[in-house]
This record gives structure tokens, sequence and C-alpha cells, in this order.
């Protein structure tokens, strides 16, 4: 397999196709435009700045454009950096396509639906598992699509409904650890916790908020989907079934401060927040500590109160 | 005019009828079982005990209930109390009525009606015109009827509907005072604000929480009915109006800590939430002077950080 | 089997054995003497009140005395109560063992004691190894005795034990789903994170803490056990392995504000918190709802911020 | 009327005459000195950088000076930026007054004399109108003149006297709609309360904070300038009207946190505190939304918490 | 010398004669009225209860009378309690003086004096001295007579000074210790930082804040005092000196959360704050370690945000 | 004496010899490689920039090299900054010794080590006598070379013990002005507090945490330490002494948000807290205003909440 930008070692010259995943046209102090680029394969990113760029290098090189880039791999506060010797267009005989650049979730697409099905299969209890359906077959496009985040984690493409799997599949041995806990509630809440996203965000690429997404958050408009879903099902809106269901949503950040309008007050709410946060504090560690040298400390983890974390010094590097 | 339970000063021997707000059954640390009770009329309430209740007390004197009570105003921890000398049931012949035993809002539901009525005819866009008028329609018996709140402020018959309408005022002199303010969004969020707390709360006497109240909290429960609302109307829910809308209503409890999943992000919604403090504070702090002395403080105000208040000493009582 | 305590229902009469659980002597208002009790057995405890306690009552009526209770079960201020109409020490001919009123931990020890054998036996690393050994052998018996709190979560015999393994049944299915995840470190950290609880608490009665306990807490007192296991064994104390495991145990409460003297660092040590903080809020929970009507919330958990918790109406009992 | 610096769309090329707000020496990193400058004028203010600087450029163009760009308007890390293409200063026959770029309260000092006089004479209080009165006469040069602020609010010419007036007439209007509000009290309160700043800044151009405004705050210094007032008009020092309107100065920015030694514990200094809030709000958030493209969200409000605010798409600019 | 209250163990039946600190009418559960006492000499404070009392005890046991007590020393809840066997009257020829039974500050007034006086003598710098003498000269009378607190520390008559001449201790070590301090303004603020509690409370005896007191604070009072002074010897109020004294007396708090309207920004204002925290901190330690038993903890100290405090078992009482 | 750094005026030109604290390279935004350095004398230390570095001038100019630097002083913002006219390496008959360039502590070793061994003497109970003279033995080298922290306050060489002693010193008035201290245990705590920091920091140059002090920070390693120690002579870990003095050095943060495990819970704990705080306060205001014009504010501490301080106007600056 060809070499990839997280292969380079420090002060290696090299060239290889990349994807530009940002592009953005600056003016350096001395007056003259330059473009700051992130540079991107499947084994990850990093930065460069292409100096004293024409406008028409402005109109060429545009975020989603695939390049062939020759330079070196150079440190710039304590940051990888690529300073760039030749950057061009691939030739038309080339046939490089984006999925080969993109980074994306750790399991196929369709390995993702059939455990989804599978859990759906096990929610037993009819409000919650027409509701589940009713909404994937609405959103289902999308949220094995998006990633879980803008940045943080599981920001990658499948990165959502990757990311609900994983806490579906805590959710599981959860119940089969301790006993007295309404499962069917408890995986519903887990597959639709997150499916507000698919809204909130603009998509897989270049991902923003949109206004629904700035205005509302994820956990009201998963929770007014969830009423439109069960006013086209026939569900009464005060039927015990569908507030548990809507406050699992709703109160899934745990504390008001992180964006639930009520703390979790039911067993499987509590236990729904508690394994959003682990499974997304791992994502967080793997990557930080992935990204780091043996034996030093990584970057601050914004995501994680801006610490630092270090591994053994023997530790292999970690897969995602 | 018959003198009234506030009319009663320290010492003070009285009959008269009154209300039993609180009944509650208790046992004495000599095994003997009492009742806690509040009495209420129009004016306010105080706190007593009777002790030695029989069964058949307990049976005859339940929260509701208009009784002939003979009694001295007394005090116990600096709290104003009576102490029971004798209390019964009236005479068949006496016709006492609910309505002159429970505070209310100072205005007349038909003048709130009309209030209500002027200010939906001035909002000029049609989608928050329809959706107002439509939930208006649909919640319009509980809004003029419910308090505002379990307690703290406009706890009283009417208090939702008078607390809704002092804002809608506030927010007028606003639009008049500074230019720029989009007043068809202002109004139509001050109007719907707190709508929510028809199905938050279980009613005007003895009010309690409702599961949903619990679960969701007013702020989701008024940001589903305007969803459904509008899918009802054939609004879409992606238009701008309605999500701006939505918006108003979820953030105006100013601070997620408060119970907003988002903080307001539009001059309207921010002033929409000041103006409610504002007029939530005036009702708390004119209450709590209105029951203190000349020249003393008040009790803390739980409402108000626990602060207490004084005024001049030559102030005169406020009325509500 | 005979009606335990928490079989009874309001208002029940009933006679039956229980054990006191506390016993304290108080005056009354009027200014006679009286005994604040606590009954426990193996269902749970109920509060109680024996009123104008003779001087031999005092003597009689201890913390940890089996008696013969005839009495009611009523309600005080929504709590469950026992209404005391005799109270006896059981005849001689009854033979009455403190194990039956007890409550202890749902695994036998013998049972707890293979499983934690097994963990060991899977922690790789000699250093981990040899250390978790040498202080299992060290505090062993307390070890499968103790509560791991006195009071909250896990507050009974062989407490300490029993949340051990829970944890570790955690961090089995983590190291199972996650990559890169160094499980010896997990393990190792997981067994010994609470074992200064021996120390720092007196005992599986009457549980207080100790001075040590007290002016060093439970994290400062396994770490410093674990150096001095190091120096029994001949582990150097710079050597990296005994590093890691040190901070695993003192930064396993995660925040300083909850007593850990640095924050996890590492993300064997992250998860170790994250694990700890779920299995005590899932035993908090199930306590709580297992001790609360359906459909009704139940009291304030100190432990979870003083939320309140509820289920599903329908919901049956929990078990421990 | 000309084009001005906020008419400019981005890349429009103009020239124009501006006033120079900072112009600030610099060192660029290839060691060349520059002028990191704002340019102003009565439409707003925008940045730009003056490149490779002579000791001579330095010399005049300094804050103040009035001169001739001729440029184009660009932007710079999203926000409006000069390029500009040459700069100097305006020929002798040019006859620029600074007044003319100046921004300033969008009411004539004249009349918002009117309005304090009309407010003063609605002080009905002897001892609260006599104090406003000797204090106005002291300080009302620099009043009508001075900025409420040194950034974030009404920071212009005027603008702690329009600032105050805004106040005065939201709380005309508290005094209408509430029953029992000490009117002269409030409207005292009012006109005092950032009285201080007059001390506290230096004045209304390149505003900082004197010694005085550093050390003691314009609470305290208001504070001492009412005794001071009392002293000479031979009002007692322990008259409980003065108590009272010192509270209102000293309390006014509502919590300790904030530089009130006190918090409000009068149900007119909580008036006061929170219109000033409300009127410091609507003033930041309209500048904001008014330097926003219709759609998008604004800079981060550093006076709002840090919050963006957007506005509907169809929107119209907003004035002062 | 007799035996006095702190002398009493545990059960002892003893008589002596007391003063009442408190005497509070209540009424008990059984609708008997009570007195709630606190019985007080030199050595310390016991609660009591005097059941039944007649209105004739009620005018007869008033706060600061002496009177001859018989009773039990007994425990309530952990806290030492006296059991009243009789309490009557001394009669006439026994002549018993208030300053028997009230506890002073462990220096004779005069000493306080004098000790003061050398310190006023050592601020050479004339601003500072003028004032000081002038704030002494007014307010002295009070000052050595006031205590510092209502409550917490340094509550007692004398209390005042005696904290103050602590502090100017603590500060001649300092100033011997580091080079650079500015003496006289240190020793300056020392002497004046809590002469504003001779107007903020409302003397020695049944302290309670007065109006001033709880609606301006003593930072605000001593500030205004100063003011006043400055006035009074023709110092002008922009002088450095005075602006530098009254940021002293403003910021001493520390925190603006504790009523300081400014931090401290010299480092004699810093260091006046921390030996201001560390002499309350000592005086609140060695009292709560001196009521408490060798090897048990002290009750929670509200002042040193709720810790017990505990000392060696072999300690010996400590003196105040 | 020869001119040194901290005597330089703006604009002055200048020849001297300095030493580099930090000789960092960095790439201009024109590409070009420079050096970001640090100019170091006794006298303290300046920033400057050596621009357009050839990579024989990267090898040449390392920390810790002694070079001729001729130059100008000059600022950005706000900060003073050297241009650099030339570097050089001084020739081979220049002896130029590190020693001449380093800050220390103001004692000599020697007299340090003199006041150490004096208050040693002074600690009468023989635990903490044995165990802090067991530890000096084991790091008494370190403890005299190393600073006190990383950065902050003494950060110099010999800081470490210089901070030891001036909190001693303290201790000492403090045993003399208040009774009841247990002087032996607060002298040991105080001597130990910090002795930690010789194995959490790297060494006096180029300071650094180890991988013990990140992980475990120097109040558990001091803690360990003490462990041991007692294991080494033969003292009970279950003796009151030892579980005193490891409370001594375990809680002198104070706060548990500041890394201690427990809170202060003994007088001397508390203390040995305060004063520690008191003297690196003391010690950062006294750099930062020495560091300041007159009539000036400092720069913002960051070790006391970013505040900024002055002095008077006339003051003159200060030493260490």
């Amino acid at each position: 397999m060809a070499k990839q930008l997280m292969d380079l070692v420090e002060n290696e010259d090299f060239e290889m196709f990349v994807m530009l995943k940002k592009a953005e046209k600056r003016v350096a102090k001395n007056g003259k435009q330059f473009l700051a680029m992130t540079f991107q394969d499947k084994s990850g990113e990093i930065n460069g700045m292409y100096w004293d760029a024409s406008d028409e290098d402005v109109a060429k090189f545009t975020a989603g454009t695939i390049v062939h880039l020759t330079g070196k791999r150079e440190s710039y506060l304590n940051s990888p950096q690529i300073k760039i010797v030749s950057m061009n267009l691939p030739n038309n005989d080339q046939h490089l396509v984006r999925e080969d650049f993109v980074q994306a979730a750790p399991m196929k697409e369709d390995d993702m639906k059939a455990e989804i099905d599978k859990i759906v299969f096990s929610i037993t209890n009819a409000t919650y598992s027409r509701i589940v359906r009713f909404l994937l077959q609405k959103h289902g496009e999308a949220f094995f699509e998006f990633p879980a985040a803008k940045s943080n984690h599981h920001d990658f493409e499948g990165g959502l409904a990757f990311h609900t799997i994983s806490i579906v599949r805590l959710a599981e041995h959860i119940v089969d650890q301790y006993s007295g806990i309404d499962a069917p509630l408890l995986y519903a809440g887990a597959v639709l916790h997150d499916l507000g996203k698919t809204i909130e965000l603009s998509g897989p690429i270049g991902t923003t908020y949109t206004l629904a997404g700035n205005l509302l958050g994820h956990l009201s408009i998963i929770d007014a989907e969830i009423v439109e879903a069960a006013d086209s099902l026939g569900i009464a809106q005060d039927s015990e079934d569908l507030l548990l269901l809507r406050h699992m949503v709703l109160s899934h950040h745990g504390l008001k401060e992180y964006g639930s309008p009520e703390r979790p007050q039911l067993l499987e709410a509590e236990i729904l927040h508690d394994l959003d946060e682990l499974d997304a504090s791992i994502m967080m560690m793997k990557r930080a500590i992935g990204q780091t040298k043996p034996g030093e400390f990584s970057d601050k983890i914004f995501g994680l109160d801006n610490r630092r974390f270090t591994a053994q010094q023997k530790r292999n590097n970690l897969d995602i």
C-alpha cells in the first residue's frame, strides 16, 4: 500500500496524492495572498501553507479537490506541518476517487445497517418500536452517512451510526449485567438519541450547523420528530410510553448546562447519558493518544476539559 | 366589608369564615394525630395546628372545605399563626361560595381575554398569528384559569394569563422605545412562552406537576405543541418563521442551567427572557414587602437568590 | 418464608423478629426520654419511635439486639414508619442469629473470591500482578467483608468486593469492545481502586470514618500501600509501571473537587473513573426506585445531585 | 451625502476622508515597522495596516488626525479590513472638523438636557432632588459628553447621558404599569447610577480608566460624591433617605461578582439594576446585528456571555 | 475560683450563678409556652429549655438577667445542654455584676489603647496619619467596645480592637521580613479596615445589623467616613494618598463575592486581606478545637467552609 | 559593576555579555527561519528575535550559551524587547561562567542550610524530627538547588529552600503571637511541604515536569516519601503523629480544586496553607511591581487570578 500522510516522519521528503480538506485564502503580513490548507487522506490530516498564491491558484485549489503534492513533513509549534514544494492537479488519466481519501467509520455501511436492524428487532415495546422504525425510515439515509459531530469525536463519514452502535453494544452489556432495566426503552433511546443531528448538521462534508441546529439544537429537533411520528402513527401524545421516550432523548446530555432541558429522571435515561459520555471519551482519548509519540503527552483535548493524555512508552499505536 | 385574615393583628381574637387550603394529618411527638392546616381567604393565608384531631375531624376537614373559625392570631418563629379555639362546618343556610375565598388575578377574566385578543390582533406575521390563534383556541380555557407557577410568583387563579399580559405590556413599551425590533415575533413569543404550563401543571387548585411536567418541562411541551400546530396548519417545519418562534419559547429561560436547551440568539428572544424575569421579580418583591412590617426585612425570597427586601418606613402596603 | 419488613403495606398490623440497627436515646419536648430506632432485616429497614423509654429499656434495647416486635406499619412525612405496640427480647430458646437480619452482597463470599481470583489471574503484567496479589493478601479479609461506603451505595456487608467485581465485569466488556486498552493496567486499577476503604472505614457494622480516613482519605491510603508493597517486593519506585498504577488509584475520583489530586491522564484511568461512577449510579437508582411506589418519584438521592427518579408504572420491584 | 465607511461593500475601491481613531506603531515579523490603524467616521470604524511606515509617517499619522484615504475594502478573518493604497494629510484649504467624524449619541445634547431636566423635576422627594441637582450641577458638563463605557455599549460621545435617559424612560413605564413603586427614589437612582463614570473614565476621546477608576470603581466614586453632597447640603448622614439613595447606586450592578458591595434589597434597586442590564443588552445586540449580514451570526459579544446573535433574513439594518 | 459552665462534665449536677444571654418565648407542640434559653458566663455558653413557663416567668427571665441556676449538664444531638431543675432571681444582697459573666477580649482596654497609639505613632505619612487620628477620635469609644462581628469570630466585647491589634502585629512582622512594603499605608489600612463596623453593628450586646449596615455594608461605610474626614482635614479628594487608602479598606475582603467592589491591586492591600483572613481563621479554629474533646472532630465551622477540625489527642485545651 | 539587562532604558543602544535562556527555531510567515530568544543575566530577562538565522546559527546559539550581544532596547506590545544588531560567541580568552548570569535566591546556600538546620533543631517531637532529618538527608542536595516552581514564583536556583525558609520565619512569628499551636508539627510540615518538588520537577535549569510529577503531583510524592521514611525508621504507619504529618503535606494546597485530596482539618495545616499562599503572593506581587513603571499597572499575574498590580508613584524599585 502506498505511503500515507500519517506514515511520514519528521523531515521526510515525499510525493503523494492527497485531498484538500480546507483551502482558505488569507493575506500575509507582507500583503501577499496565500492559502491555508489542510491535506487529508484516509490516514489523517496535516496543515500546510501555500505561499504567494495567484488568483488562478485560489480558483483551482478548493476544498474537496484531489492534488498531487510534493513536499517535506516538518513541525510548527509542535504540530506536524507540510512544507509544500509543488502542488498540481492530477492528469486526466489518473482515476482518483473521493472515497479513497476520506476518513470513515471502521465498519461498512451494510454491517452497520445490519447491526441497527438487529437492535431494532429487540425493541419489544410496540410504541418504541414503531417510532424508531418510522424515524429510521425517514432519516435513515443521512443517519448512515453523517458524522456524529462537527469535530471532537466521531467526526467522520458514518460516525453517527457508528457511535450509535457503540452505545447500543454497551447498553446490551449493561442489560446483561444488571437486573431491572427496561431494555426496550434503553435501546430505543440509544438509537434515537443523536438522530436529530441529521437536521442539526449540514452533512458529512464541510460540516456546519444549520439554522435549525443553531436555534433549536439536536435534542429539541429529535423531540419534535418523535412528537410528529407519534401523530402520524396514531400514538396518543399523553401516553406514558411516549413521555418516557421523549424524556430519554431530551435528558441525554445529562446536565442542563449541556443543553438538556431536564436532567435524567429514569434509570435508563441516566444510563444512556453515561454510556454516551463513555463512548465519546474513549474515542477522543484514543485519537489523541494515537497522534502522540510514546512517552509524551497529547495536545489538550477540548471535549475532555482540556486535559492532556499519555500512555505507556511501550504502547503500540491505536486504531480508531 | 368583613374582617379578613390579613387584617388581624398579633394577639387579636376573632371569628370568621375561611377556606382550608391544606389539611394534612400528622402524628405529634406524643403519638396523637393532629391536622396541619393552612387557612385562606382572598386576603392571603395563615397556618395553624388543629391538635388531637379525631378520625371524624380528619374526614370532615379536608382541603377545599369552608369552615367557621374561632381563634387568636399569634406568632410562631416570626411567622403569623392561628391558635384555634374552635372550628365548625357552616350551617346549611349559610351560602358560602369558593370564589369568595380564593386569591385570583387582579383583572377580570373577560378583561384579560380582551387584552390578549388585542395583542393577537397586532401580530401581523401570518405564521406567528395562525399558530398563536390555533394554540389559544386549543388551550384557551386553561390559559385563563391556571396559575403561572406552583408557588413563587403569580401562583393564583388566572395568574398565567395575568403574567402574560404584564409581559406583553412591557414588550409594547420596548417596541415603542427602541427601533429595529420584530414586534410580531416578540408578541407571539410573549403570548406562547408559558402556555405549556397548562400541561405541565395539574390545574389551579392544589397545583402539582404532571408526569409530562416532570419529565419534559413546559418549554419542550410548548415547543412540541407549536410543531404539531404547524403540521395541522400546513406550515413547513423548516420555515424560518417557525424556527424563530420555536427558538423564542425554548430559549426564554435565558440560561441552560434554568432549562433552556439553547440560550437566546435573537434580539427578541433575549428581550422576552429579560421581561419575563423583570415581571416575575417585581411580583415576588411586591408580595414580600407587602407581608413585611415597615422598616423590617422580609423573609428570604427563594426565587430571588434568598435575598431579603425592605422598603422605606413610611411606605404604604402594596397591592399585588 | 416469613413476612419481612419490606413486605408490609401501609396500615398493616404485624409481629415479627427484627434487629435493631440504631437505638438512640433522646428527650422529647415534654421532657420524657424515648428511643429513636431503626429496625432492620434482610429486606431493608424502617424507623420507629419507642416512647417513654425507661432507663431499663435504654439499657436493654441497644444497636445490634434482635427483638420481637409487634406494631403497625404507618407513614410519617411520606416515609414508612413503625408504630410500636410492644417490643420484647426473644426467649432463650429462640435461636436467632445476626446473619439472618443483616443485608449483604447478593453474591456469596466464596463466589466473590473466585471471581476476584480469576481477574487477578488475567493481570499479565508482572508488576501489577505482584502488587495486587500482595495487597489482596494483606487486606483480603477486610476486602470481602467491608461495605463500599458508609452510606449511599454498596453500604452493606461484602459491598466493597461486590462493587469491585461489578466494575471488573464492565471493564472486561470495554476491553472486548474497544481496541488499544491496556487490560492488565485497567484490571489492576479496578481491583485496587477502593481497597484503601479497608483502612478508611471502621468495619462492616456501625461504619464510621477512622482518623486515617478523615485525615488522608482512601486514595492516599491505597497509594501509600502500593508504595510500601513495591518496597517489599523490590520494585523500583520510579518504574513506569508503578507510576501508572499509582496514577490509576489516585485519579479514580475523576475530579480534583472529588478528592483526586490529579485528574485521569491515561485512557485506562478515565475508563476506571467512568465505570466506577456508572456502577455506583446504577446501584443508587435501583435502590431508590425499588423503594418507590410505581408511578411516583423517589426521595432525592444525595449521591446523584439530589435528583428524584421514577420508573414506568407497570415496572416490577427491582432486586439489588 | 458622501459615501461613508459602513457603506463600502467587499472589494470596493474608494477614496474618502476619515479620522484615525487608533494608530499604533508595531514591528512586523520581517523587522520593519508598520502602523496598526483604526479608521473612523460617523458611520462606524474599520481596521487597516499601514506597512513599511517611515519615522516621518509615525510622527504624522497619530490618533485624532483626519486623513484622505485611498484604498479597497477587503476582509481578514471574516472581519472587514481596509487595504491602504495611499494616505495623506488633507490640504490646508480643506476645512474638516472632528465633529463630522465622531460617533455620538442619536440625540442632540440640548434635547438630552431638556429630558434630564424634566425627570429631575419629577423627583418630588426633597433629599433626592437636592442631591441630584447638586451633583448634576457639579458634573453636568462631563455627564453630557462622556461615553457610558470604554467599550461594549454606549461607548460614544454623549453615551452616558443617552444611556441614562433610556433607563429613565423604561423606569417611567414601570412606574405606570406597576403600583407601589417609590418613583422619586427610582428616578434619582437612575439619574445618578453611572454619574461616577465622569471620574472613573478619562473622557470621551481615547477613553481609559483613571487611577480612581481602577482603584475605587464608579460605584464607590458616586457613593462618596453623594456623601459629600449631603454634607454640603446639610443632610444628615444617617437619614433614611440618604441610606436608600446610596444603596441604589451601590447595588445597581446587581451581583457582588459584578462589583456591587451589596445586592439590591429594595424593590426600586432591583428594578434599576434590571433596567440597566436591559438597556445595555439591547444596545449591544442591535449593534452586533447591525454589523452582521442577514442570515448570518454576529461575532461573539463579550458583554453577553460571548453569545452570537442573528436576525431574520428579511430584516433591515438597525439604527443605533 | 467557683465552677463555671465549661467546667461541667456530662451528667454533672450543679448550682451556680449564670447570665441569660438569650430567653425566647416559644410554643411547644402540646400548646404550652416555654423559654428557649442560652446561659452564659465568662467560660462560654450552653443552651437549655425552661418548660411550661408562666407569663410571670416570661416577664422575669429576659436576656441580660443574672439567675441562680440548679440543673444537670446533659447532651442533646451531640451538643451540651442544661436540664433545668430550678431557676431563680438572686437575692438582693447578692451583688452580681454583668462584667463577671460576659466574655471579653483577653486584653485590657487600656492596653489595647496603648498598642493602637503605638502603631498610629508609626504611621509616618501625614495624610494617612491625620485621617486615622481623626477617625479614631470620632469613633474611638465604640472601637474599643464593639465586637468584630455578630458571630463567627471575635464576637465579644472589645473584639474589634483586639482583632485589629492582632492584624497590626502580623503586619509589623511582614514589614520586618519582606522589603519594599509601604508600612504606613499597611498600618493605616489595618487600623481602619473594620472601623465601619461601629456603624454597621448595633453595639456590643445583642448585636444586630443596623439599616446602614444592611444597605451599605461596613466597607462603603468606612470609605465614606474617610472621604468626609479628608474634607474636614482639607485633604484633596484626588490625592493619590487618599485613593490608595480608600482602596485599602474597600478591597480588604479580597473577592468581589465577599463584598469588595474592587479586588486588591496594591501589594499592601493584598497583604491586609491575607492577614485579616489569617487572624480570623486562627480565632475560629482555636475556638472550635477548644470546644471539642481530644481526639474528636469539632462541629462544622460556617466561616471556614463548614469544615470540621481536630487536634492531637494529647493536646491541652486552648485559650482564646 | 557593568550595566545589566534591567538597567537598560527604552531605545538605549548597548553591548554586553548575556546568557541565552531560550533559543527556539521558528519559521516566519515569509518562510525563513528565525530564532525566538530570551536573553538573561542576574538582573532579569528580555526577549528578542534573531531574524534569518542560518542552520549554522541554529546550531551555535542554543539555550545555556553565553553570547556577546550588541543591540537596542525597544518595546513590543508594551513589553521590553531587544533589537539585535549583532550576536557572537565570546572569545576563548573571555572567561565567563554560568553562575554570573543565572538568577538565584537572595541568600547564600550555606546560610540557607544553617537556617534550615536551626529550625529542624527546634522540632522537638521525635517522630517529626526523625522523618524530617531522614528526608532532608535523602533529598537535601536537590532541596537547596531546585526552584520552587517552573514559573510563577521562586522559579530560580535555590528558590525551593528560600521559599521554605520564608514560610518557616512566618510560622515562627505565628507561634509567638498565638497560643495553642503545635509548633513542632507546624515546622515539620513547613520544611517538608514542597520537598516533593525535587521529584516532581526536572531540576534547576530548563525546568519541566517529570512523568512522576505529571501523574502524581508533588503532594502524593512527598506523602509516599514520608511513608517510606517511616518504614525505614521503624515508625508505625498508624501512629497518630505520622497521620498528622501526612495530613500536613497532603492538605497544604488548601482546596481540593488545587490538588489537595483532603482540605486542612488541623489548626497547623490551615496555617501552613495560609502562610504558603501569603509568601507566594508577596513574591509574585513584588516581582510584578518591580517590573512596572511607577504609576502604571503591571501585566496580569496568572497566579493571582490575572489581577494587575500597581504601587505608589514615588515608590522605589523592589528587590526580590
